[in-house]
């Protein structure tokens, strides 16, 4: 009987061993896991406000108001709410965005959201900052359809900004400038970022997001896809031929292959270079889950044929539905949730338009 | 010595008591206008739910979704949110309000605000109630362009709003309904109300509202404004000929009359019967000084040229400066807050429109 209980004591302090030992394997495994992962990504700041544009609270409110105003456009309708709305996680969920008198685009309206961390705007990156996007779009005919930087500043000094505009920029003699305009609309993006469950994992909260989600990360980065889409916003620091082992527009045998659509030359329409043609900015993948449709014309409208597409074209590899279900659940842990200040839209100044 | 004290005494005594008489006579007529002008308005109620409608929690929310989303119109682009917009109190701040495509409507858009206290909806009535409205402008072409009802339900369950409408609409076996979807959204704009300093004033707060605004008040019974615009939402109980002294379309001979713009013929468009030509819905007044441009067409950007407008040809009157000036400290006093469910936009189902 004390043999038999000294059997049983000691089998059963080998289980707790061995239990004890596959935990510290299991928190190795983890640990050295959230290392690798801290060699390709990182964190989202707490902010993005930069030396070349300082903010203030003033100059912020101001940038909110001006981004919600449609009285600037020449149809009176059209605010860059229209295709970053807060409902639609800072896009406006269409395949191809809308300009002023119901113009379709030529390209599908990415998030707002976390946009000054990319290299530049736009899918073919003839925008350099967050600011020149919103100041050349006031002149682009199928986007606010201005006839000029002076008639934008009559319009906003009619439509009674003159006092906002001083006070966000106090020092300025003139300061109601269609290049303050940018400004402002910038320093209220800068405050657009999105922290999301897999900010707290890179942080060391290894169970923030789950282990579909790790799994997923790790087929992310032994696939490849961590070439392009890295770093803060997963993507978004890089341009990139769409097609790189196939040409896009041929690529036909799966169901996937046949949603793309067009002939997009990408860069090429901007450069006329050669080595521009089909060469697209790669997208940031932060909240990619909340924003369907996909890629720069939005013709595929699921995730998990994104990520089929993505693992053909671009890296020549057929990818299984498990994996495909991976990737997609560490693609859902990069979602944020909408910033309050972007939610609760802003009282505009009371003046008519005239159409 | 003890004379001149005596004599000071009595003086200063007189004085008191003709500062108290005029401080009661001053309460007497704040009291008197106070009464007379409970005889004209009445403050607004806590909510508008009625029997026809009952409401809940969830169905509130959901029509609150619904008002935002835009994905049921037939561009992809329309909701109801577009024409009355928590930015501009719940109106456009557009002469003529724009649907589906850039279709230019007939008409102004007033703001949603406190509209189901009103007799009927459009400026031609012919919408007998908020759900009304907001079921019809489904099958509008010139709103939200649906070729049927049946293509609204299918649109709203691919958009995955079915869990919502079957919390909504608990009791139902098929609640996604294009019934249900005006039913709750009736349920949400049934809590757009807008108590005003004006309804502070009703209820007894004298200093709610200047001096000027009483006194305006005053001339707006007086001058016989109250004829139609009275009860509630000051106005918004009767249909009304547009000219009753003069044609509207003819009266010229001053600023405000050359700012008169086109022939609408009112409810004649509905009812082709001859007593209703160039009769529309009176409107509301609360909120006037927030939702410039004026009229069915849009056509008066000011609100002072407004009530000169509306002296002239409704009333046959010539009306000082001064009077505008008042009657327009009145309107104000009207203005509420814009309600803070309806400033913080909701986030919509993720789902990609494939324009």
């Amino acid at each position: 009987m004390i043999i038999k209980k000294t059997r049983l004591l000691f089998a059963a302090s080998a289980l707790v061993t061995i239990a004890i030992a596959s935990i510290v394997s299991a928190e190795d495994t983890d640990k050295a896991q959230l290392e690798r992962a801290r060699t390709f990504f990182k964190a989202l700041p707490d902010s993005v406000h930069v030396d070349d544009y300082p903010h203030s609270k003033a100059r912020v409110e101001l940038g909110k108001s001006l981004f919600f105003e449609t009285r600037v456009s020449s149809d009176g309708r059209l605010s860059c709410a229209a295709c970053h709305n807060p409902s639609y996680h800072g896009a406006d969920s269409l395949a191809l965005s809308v300009g002023v008198h119901g113009a379709k685009l030529p390209r599908n309206a990415p998030t707002v959201f976390n946009t000054p961390l990319l290299i530049a705007q736009h899918y073919g990156g003839n925008r350099t900052s967050v600011e020149e996007q919103a100041m050349k779009a006031l002149l682009s005919p199928l986007a606010y359809g201005n006839a000029s930087y002076a008639d934008v500043e009559a319009k906003l000094k009619t439509l009674g900004y003159s006092k906002k505009f001083e006070q966000a920029f106090p020092n300025e003699a003139e300061p109601v400038t269609a290049e303050n305009w940018a400004v402002a609309i910038g320093a209220f993006e800068r405050t657009l970022l999105t922290p999301a469950p897999f900010d707290k994992y890179l942080k060391g909260d290894i169970r923030a997001i789950s282990k579909e989600a790790r799994l997923g990360m790790d087929k992310f980065i032994s696939m490849g896809c961590v070439g392009c889409h890295s770093g803060t916003v997963v993507g978004g620091q890089s341009f990139q031929k769409f097609g790189i082992t196939e040409d896009y527009w041929l690529a036909t045998g799966s169901k996937e292959m046949e949603l793309l659509k067009g002939r997009d030359k990408g860069r090429y329409h901007d450069t006329k270079k050669d080595e521009d043609m089909y060469v697209f900015k790669v997208p940031q993948l932060r909240n990619v889950a909340m924003t369907p449709p996909y890629f720069h014309d939005g013709s595929v409208a699921k995730l998990d044929d994104a990520v089929r597409v993505m693992a053909r074209l671009q890296l020549g590899q057929k990818i299984s539905d498990t994996d495909v279900a991976l990737i997609v659940a560490f693609l859902e842990s990069l979602s944020g949730t909408v910033p309050a200040q972007f939610a609760t839209v802003p009282a505009l100044p009371v003046s008519p338009y005239m159409n």
